[in-house]
C-alpha cells in the first residue's frame, strides 16, 4: 500500500473566493504513483472549505453570492473573542470542507464537469489544504 | 488489500427526485469480497448528491421541499451560459455530494435508520455515481 | 494493513447540542497503532452530524442559532409518522453527517484550530458513531 501526504498553501488576495486546485490535486497523485485507490483533499482551517462544481465563473459568483445570503455577514457571539469572521466559519459548514476523489487507472476518475475548488470565506493571510493518498 | 470499482447509472424520469440505492451499494460491496473497509459513493454530476438519511416518504418530501427554500429556483449568472439549473448545482452543495460507509464483518456498518439516496435535482437525462471500495 | 472500528455512545442531556470529540478520536487512533492513514468519523443517527470546527463556546452558540434558521423546527410531512423531529434530520443535511482525518506521524492531521464536534439535534436518547480508521 502506498500513502503519501502533501499540502497546499493558500494566500488569497481577496478575502473570499473559489480557487481552481484539480491541477495540484493531479500532480500530487501522480507523483505519489497510486494508480488505484483515494485522495482526501481536506481544508485545514476553520474559515474554508472544498466544493466539487463546475468550472463556470458565473456559477462561481452564484455560488459565493448564494452563501451570503444563507450565512450572512452579521454580528455573531463568536465576535466577542476579537474576531469579525462569523459569517466564514458558517459557510465552511454549508459547503463542508473536504472531499474524497477517487483514482482509477492513475487518473481522478472524477465526473466530465468535476472539478475541485478550495473555497475561501476569510483569506489574506496563509493558510494550508492537506492532502492524504492512499492505495497500490 | 482489495480495491474495486463501479459505477451506477442514473436517468431518472422525474427531474428532481431522491432515489434509494442502499441495495446498489451493498450488492457491490459483497461482489468486491471486502470484509473489512471502506465504500466511497459519490455523485460524477455536478446537479447531483448523496444523502444518508431515512426511508420515509413524507421526509424524503420535506427535504425535496427545504431546498427549494434554501437554494430556490431563481435567475441565475450560470445561466447566461444557456442553462437554467443554477439552483441544482447549490443544492448539490448543500447535501454534499458523496458520502463514505464503513464495512465491518463484511456489511455495510449503517445505523439503525441510515439508508443511502441519490438526490437529482437536474435529471430526465444520463448520469453516474462512483462506487469505490478500499478494505480487506 | 491495519483496519480497526470502534464506536462512541452517546446520550446528550440537552436535545440539542455541541459534544467536543477530538480527544476519543486521537485515543482510538493511537490504540489502532495506524502511523498513517484515514480514520472516518461518521454519526449513525439520522438526527445528528459530525462538524469539524473552532473550539469556542460563542461560535458554538452561534452555529446551533444559525441551524434554527436555515433548518427551523416547523410542521413537516414526517410528522405524520408520529415523530416531531424534522427539523433535526434537516440539520443533519446541512452540517453532513461524517468527516474524514488524516493521519500523519501517528497523529490527526488537523489545522491548528481545527476540532471535532459530534452535532446532536435529537438527543436524550441513546446514539453512536461509528469510527473506522485505515492504514499502517
Amino acid at each position: 500500500m502506498i500513502i503519501k501526504t502533501d499540502y497546499i498553501f493558500m494566500n488569497t488576495e481577496k478575502r473570499k473566493c473559489l480557487v481552481h486546485i484539480t491541477d495540484k490535486v493531479r500532480d500530487f497523485v501522480k507523483k505519489s504513483n497510486v494508480k488505484e485507490g483515494m485522495v482526501l483533499v481536506s481544508a485545514m482551517h476553520i474559515t474554508a472549505g472544498i466544493i466539487v462544481n463546475d468550472y463556470e465563473e458565473g456559477l462561481w459568483k452564484d455560488i459565493m453570492d448564494w452563501l451570503e445570503r444563507v450565512a450572512p455577514v452579521s454580528d455573531y457571539l463568536h465576535h466577542n473573542t476579537g474576531e469579525d469572521n462569523g459569517d466564514a466559519h458558517l459557510k465552511r459548514i454549508v459547503v463542508h470542507h473536504q472531499v474524497i476523489v477517487p483514482i482509477t487507472n492513475g487518473n481522478l476518475d472524477l465526473g466530465p464537469w468535476e472539478q475541485i475548488f478550495y473555497a475561501e470565506f476569510d483569506g489574506q493571510r496563509k493558510k494550508r489544504i492537506v492532502l492524504k493518498v492512499m492505495g497500490e
